[in-house]
């Protein structure tokens, strides 16, 4: 925390996220912020800027800030890393590998990987914190070939797509599908949820510039602790399908 | 149902929804298909390129095809109305206004559409049903001046982004933060579903090309009807925040 107005920052994310100031609250003035952190307004002004661009609070227009959420967006974005994405709304991020496995998978992951239901795949059960805490899980597919290195490599070190990328894999379009799950038993355990309670699902098959499926993942968020933001305009829309 | 091809496609999308496919399971040859539909090879592969389009089944490559997943993907897009979606994914849309009112929005609400917290907007609720089913409930405030001719509009004929349009309405941009709830006493009266239930959460800004806020909505799909599908490549990464 190098700075003064990082820590006001991290220091005002706190108070929200644990709902010391609610969702619909004030945030304190600028100047009440000023005495409390003996700052002047150059470093609490730019703290309420990094929480209105993380979406936390409104933009106030001369009016005090008001906490709009408890939980900071994740902005989506195709192959940014959540390890990245953490670091853009404040938080630390980690990993906990649970299993990495050469194995048959499932007939759908199969057929949606464009393989024989008798090839194996590189199937990986990763967990993901946010500033410790188990914020999503992930189960990962991947095609033998390009899976195969990842077994050799540490997994708790870094990003699998910044891996892959410096092996020259062509990871070049995904399609995400969002729903809503209840934890099943192994989320309920790794996650620290009860069963049954509800995660937003995002299943991903990622292809090649040649359309040549790499990976699927099935990747459950606790939407208490992560949520994830798409914007878009309307001359985006080629962009969408 | 106008041709043959719309038919088979229906027909098997049927037995997918309910199971009698079940995921990961494989659909009967193109010859089965054939004799069971008296069709010749045209309107049956016709029917599986439909069912390939919605990532209902895989793409085979010679094999047979095998059901990816049980509700088929709605291709998200701003702007995109939930009609438009559901005919694109073979659905019969429909939809039940339950309540519009005009008065003052909740705090954060307020804060997100940036008006006063003593001003009044328009608050729709709305039910959406895919095939007569109860598949998404909408609750969205619009600033007063953009929201007062929807007063007198009939929302069950068709879609609030065309009236708008029409009013020449700039809906310009959108930023939808996704995540997981349990359903409310409301939600689960009109969704048909236990309270707790896991709900598909998209809460959604619109805004004009200036950026001033238009609408604020909270919708809830129950994601064993409809999911949401983002599809994006490396090199519309800018088009993505």
């Amino acid at each position: 925390m190098s700075a003064l107005h990082q820590f006001i920052a991290a220091e005002l994310r706190r108070r929200i996220r644990n709902g010391e100031i609610g969702v619909g609250a004030s945030l304190p003035s600028e100047s009440q912020l000023c005495e409390e952190f003996s700052a002047s307004r150059g470093p609490v002004r730019q703290a309420l800027a990094t929480l209105r661009s993380e979406n936390l609070v409104s933009s106030g227009q001369g009016r005090r800030a008001i906490v709009l959420d408890a939980v900071p967006a994740q902005p989506f974005e195709s192959f940014l890393s959540f390890t990245r994405r953490a670091e853009i709304t404040g938080y630390v991020p980690g990993q906990q590998l649970q299993e990495i496995a050469l194995r048959r998978p499932e007939p759908e992951i199969a057929a949606a990987l464009e393989i024989d239901s008798d090839d194996l795949a590189v199937q990986l059960l990763r967990l993901r914190l946010l500033d410790g805490r188990p914020a999503m899980l992930e189960r990962m597919t991947y095609v033998e070939p390009i899976g195969r290195p990842l077994i050799d490599a540490d997994l708790n070190a870094g990003s699998i797509y910044a891996l892959l990328t410096e092996q020259g894999v062509d990871l070049h379009s995904a399609r995400h599908t969002f729903d809503a799950v209840p934890a099943d038993a192994a989320d309920a355990r790794l996650l620290d949820v009860p069963e049954g309670f509800p995660l937003l699902r995002e299943r991903r098959l990622t292809t090649d510039s040649q359309g040549v499926p790499i990976e699927w993942s099935d990747d459950r968020y606790r939407s208490d602790i992560a949520t994830v933001t798409v914007t878009n305009t309307r001359s985006a829309r080629t962009a969408m399908l």
